[in-house]
């Protein structure tokens, strides 16, 4: 096998991880422009992405769109810290990192939460939210993951939003890896915020998270927020004011997301993007599992997102030669997240189609053969 | 004279703003790539790019360099909220928009603080502060503003530097537009920790913010911040323990400021870059003070970052206009943000040089003509 054989954009290797992502050379190449963050065209961007965005989530006139400048982690505690008041108290839902981050922004912020916590393969089960939410009144906003990366779980974000709905609590998302990719209809799925980021499913480059939130929780949440960049309530009421930012914005990775938005459109939205993920995930976990290897989660649990895989249980099978080994045949894909079992994953996300897949999978079958490992099973578990 | 004169390079019009500035081609051709953030050549530019920085402020063993994903901004407020703990007291030395900023960070976190405020125009006097930090023993910090972008004015940083290190106080420096064209030398200027950006005076893209801090004062700082997201202390251990960011970092601009630092150094590092950007600020105040344009401040206190042009009597000079005007020539210039008289700011920084600055004035000269402002003066004072 040659290397790189499908690199007709970039030299780059292929990025089969949770991001950053392999992005479009159009993505990238917006990027050869310098642009004033006060000039009226970079401010018309600005507001087709804030649309574009509640238009994803299917908000409507009740929700706006915020970006934040940092990463998705940032966006996430920006939500968390503005909408959940000083002296309000948050469920937090975990079966991951992801999960537990959030209770980490709240030790910071000094937020009151419990934890309802789930094993790493395992989805909260919608009964028990409803137990807790009924067992403490004074719980007021519900935080869930909508497909956990740490091990790539789908988890029953409408159903966890209906048990919230009905005992008249607010859901705060974080749809990070999903958004994009899995629908999530405000009409029908009600949320107060949810948070994601530039650079999942709608491959941008990474620079910029964002939150799709009521615009009535905004308004309510002044004073809320612990830090001066982190303050949604502000940050939106400076982009209603005069369509700009507060603080120097990443004026290229705007453009890029500007860009990157107009791509996910021509390809379908999320029915087509989410389309082309699944078709990446059927792809890649039939060639594995061809080969021998095991996924960690049943199907009907595993988000076309990323893939956990089981670590062989041959000892000739060593995983930083078989990362060192893909990478050289020029496919990334990442450590694994566990607490559970020895693992690693793969993604499906980004500029990724059935021929990439297939040159993944040629390239792990080369490395095993490089490795001498006949038989890439797991340990019995 | 023709629309975009000088436009070798790019079809943008030039910057003559605080920032985001004009970078170079090269400097943003590299975020024509997609990096895995965890891949080594990537760690290998974080370190690159942190040793650099600190060298750059002649910190030696003694300092580190911590990138901030998000703006300047979040860099000051990590450095704030991180260095001083949380029953500390501040002292701010204001004279501008920024360093009212630093008093908002402290009111979100809770940071008790002093204010010394001086007009805009005027820069602190170290007698006044060295009798504050008398006055009140519970201070143990104090913040200033390297050059506040405001007016432009430079304040006297190594002044204020040893009154703070004589009474046995920590100094907190926002270098934001200043650093790496102005000289701050750790081993003469003692400082604690010092804030700036990507996107200033080292002509990277906007996206993110670093802190040069006393390795000594991160270690003590755990437990300080109020943000996890902007708790410089995380941040440098994990950079330090692995060499990777907590979250995700923004990859292509990460490519794009450590080009950007290799361009600075070709320059003839501080030295080279500040030379030029001398060389700017003095022609164009020679070319509009020859049109009759009047500066806000006096030559000794004019930093060659950024002028405060006075706004002319002329009631046939109306600013939008002459914005446009300029802005269809080619060269974007910045509202004011004095609270005192009515002003419009040109910048002296990014990738500029004699050729941008008299192709502004050609374009002023232009622009005034169109208006039939005779006269440029600003209303007697």
């Amino acid at each position: 096998m040659k290397p790189f054989p499908h690199l007709t954009e970039t030299k780059d290797p292929w990025l089969l991880t949770p991001g950053p992502l392999t992005t479009s050379l159009s993505v990238k190449q917006t990027m050869l422009r310098d642009w004033g963050s006060r000039d009226p065209d970079f401010v018309a961007m600005i507001a087709r992405i804030r649309a574009g965005l509640v238009a994803l989530a299917k908000g409507g006139d009740a929700y706006t769109a915020v970006p934040v400048q940092g990463s998705g982690t940032y966006a996430v505690e920006a939500m968390l810290t503005t909408l959940v008041p000083r002296t309000g108290k948050l469920l937090i839902l975990v079966n991951g990192a992801y999960g537990k981050r959030a209770t980490q922004i709240c030790d910071y912020a000094g937020r009151a939460y419990t934890v309802y916590e789930t094993p790493e393969d395992t989805p909260p089960e919608p009964e028990a939210i409803a137990a807790i939410l009924a067992a403490e009144p004074d719980i007021g906003h519900v935080f869930a993951v909508h497909c956990e990366t740490t091990t790539g779980i789908l988890n029953p974000i409408a159903e966890i939003a209906a048990v919230v709905a009905k005992a008249k609590r607010k859901l705060l998302v974080d749809s990070m890896s999903a958004f994009g990719a899995l629908p999530i209809d405000a009409k029908t799925v009600p949320f107060e915020a949810l948070a994601a980021s530039s650079n999942k499913c709608l491959e941008g480059v990474p620079g910029l998270g964002f939150v799709i939130a009521r615009k009535a929780a905004l308004k309510d949440a002044a004073g809320n927020a612990v830090s001066l960049s982190l303050d949604l309530a502000e940050q939106v009421k400076a982009l209603d004011a005069g369509g700009q930012f507060r603080f120097t914005p990443p004026v290229q990775v705007l453009a890029a997301f500007d860009q990157a938005m107009a791509e996910h459109e021509a390809e379908g939205g999320i029915a087509g993007r989410g389309a082309r993920y699944t078709a990446n995930r059927d792809r890649l976990i039939a060639g594995m599992r061809a080969m021998g290897f095991e996924t960690l989660l049943p199907d009907a649990l595993q988000a076309p997102i990323i893939v956990t895989f089981r670590m062989p249980a041959d000892p000739a099978f060593r995983f930083a030669e078989f990362y060192d080994r893909l990478k050289a045949m020029g496919y990334v894909i990442y450590p694994g997240k566990l607490t559970v079992a020895e693992s690693f994953r793969m993604g499906c996300i980004g500029r990724l189609g059935a021929e990439e897949i297939d040159g993944a999978l040629a390239a792990v079958k080369e490395a095993l053969a490089a490795m001498g490992v006949a038989d890439p099973r797991p340990a019995a578990t």
